[in-house]
């Protein structure tokens, strides 16, 4: 099976706190690797969980609060010392491109390679990475700055052979028709693809809402996913709180997953207030059964129903 | 005794590694706090090591590459978050006032407190604070960007009085002409500053240089330094290196510690090339024997000699 796999390098939300770094989480489909968020200490998180980042081309900032992008400078002065010269695709609000020159003048440091910045759009969804049978889209996030959560979604469309229904005779632009859903004719003699393929693989789906208060907008990008991972930054007691402050509880968390028809959610950016944060999981989980919290550290395997089901 | 303390928050060089983190130290004169230099993760670092920053009001940063500030916009936030009303002093080279407006403008966040920042000179030494028996003095380095080391020192002008040589008539105004070196007369008997006071107490010195190439010009400000920190990325089998990327060989700080005629020597910012820097301060201890190594974590009481030879 394919890997789709989620690494949480940092749960914490505004301060550290009780050894809790801020929001950064690596993601890995097919070994290709996605990093969402990138919070102070990332790249000392990396190391401390022996993650190796060589396939590491894509990042993706939600936002411009620092608990969510400190740590990418640092990571990529990093990268430029250990002489990469890959080049680097940034989605994050405009800003971040701002930030980053800023920082490379002063240090009158030119980066051993190059840097695509693309500005997400806080008003609508978009496609933003289409590569290699993955697809990223952004959709916008309610917080009080402009901010973006992201669905990140295997893109098979190919249908599987049953090679053992075709006849000897055929050819390799035969298989690539039936895949493509075509049907062909070997020997005088029609082969329909929907009769001789499976459909397409399912496709895994994962999305990542941070920072966001309650906000059922968000439902229709998030629909159906994997796992969800979303900020639950407060307990239920603190519901005014987390209005205010443009965040979530742990309940508001679970009543979105069980809205979105998901199939596991992850809660974490945890408020500094809870070091024991069983409280928040147990709040969710009397909401949406299939809740875990992040913990730094932990490796997520994300899978769909039907190998959830075997 | 009065307190003169350093705590050393971060001793690597350019990369994290090994568990050593980027340029950071705490010092603490008379209870007052002074934060040099603030890699990623200082805040961290200083929760770790059990660090409160009450009385932290002045930040010195020596230089815009990243290894030595990129800790200090997540440090001022999470003072902001932690309310944090005081005014901060930052000391740094122009553009650090760009980089942090640039980043607090994106967040769209306004600090709680003041921050007053004043540019340091890379070109002559200057006073940059006077307060309370605390003098700070920047001096030019030699490093690739914009670059200055820092004198902490104890600034005691008051003369010490010897009250037992004095007559029951002396006055409180006599005392304060006395402490200042006036004579003055008490019941038509005139007496002599030097004859009934002791010198002013001997002022310790602490002097940081981060990061620089070798360089005998700052002989004159470090000199008789209680205290000298001197990089030494290298060890002398890369001097060519060291000189190339303007750093210094452990063998070259201990130089500069000898011909400064300081008490003790402590080097840092190891490069990551040396996981085990035992090598670095045997070379540095043949040149100069009073050497230490920084370890995160560690803390330095700064002794003047009259102290440290009782």
């Amino acid at each position: 099976m394919t890997k789709f796999q989620l690494t949480i390098l940092g749960c914490n939300s505004a301060t550290f706190a009780y050894n809790r770094h801020h929001t950064a989480q690596l993601l890995n489909i097919h070994d290709r690797q996605y990093l969402i968020d990138c919070g102070e200490g990332t790249q000392i998180q990396l190391q401390k969980y022996k993650v190796k980042i060589k396939r590491l081309n894509h990042i993706f900032i939600s936002h411009l609060h620092g608990d969510h992008y400190l740590g990418l400078i640092g990571l990529l002065f990093s990268m430029h010392l250990s002489h990469r010269t890959e080049p680097m695709y940034i989605y994050a609000p405009n800003g971040l491109d701002e930030i980053l020159t800023t920082h490379l003048r002063h240090a009158n440091t030119q980066l051993n390679f190059p840097i695509h910045f693309r500005a997400t759009n806080p008003e609508k969804s978009e496609i933003l990475l289409d590569e290699d049978e993955v697809l990223v889209r952004s959709f916008p996030l309610d917080h009080r700055i402009p901010c973006c959560g992201f669905v990140f979604e295997e893109n098979h469309t190919q249908r599987r052979l049953q090679i053992d229904l075709l006849p000897p005779a055929v050819q390799p632009y035969h298989l690539v028709a039936l895949k493509n859903g075509e049907d062909v004719e070997i020997g005088g003699r029609i082969f329909r693809s929907e009769a001789v393929t499976l459909p397409p693989k399912p496709n895994k789906k994962y999305a990542y809402c941070s920072d966001t208060r309650y906000n059922e907008a968000i439902l229709p990008y998030i629909a159906g996913a994997n796992l969800l991972y979303h900020e639950a930054t407060f307990g239920s007691s603190d519901e005014e709180r987390a209005a205010q402050t443009f965040h979530s509880t742990a309940q508001q968390a679970a009543i979105i997953a069980l809205k979105a028809n998901v199939n596991q959610l992850v809660i974490g950016h945890y408020s500094s207030r809870y070091e024991d944060v069983t409280p928040l999981l147990a709040e969710a989980q009397s909401v949406f059964a299939d809740t875990i919290a992040a913990e730094e550290g932990k490796v997520i395997e994300i899978q769909n129903c039907e190998a959830m089901s075997n």
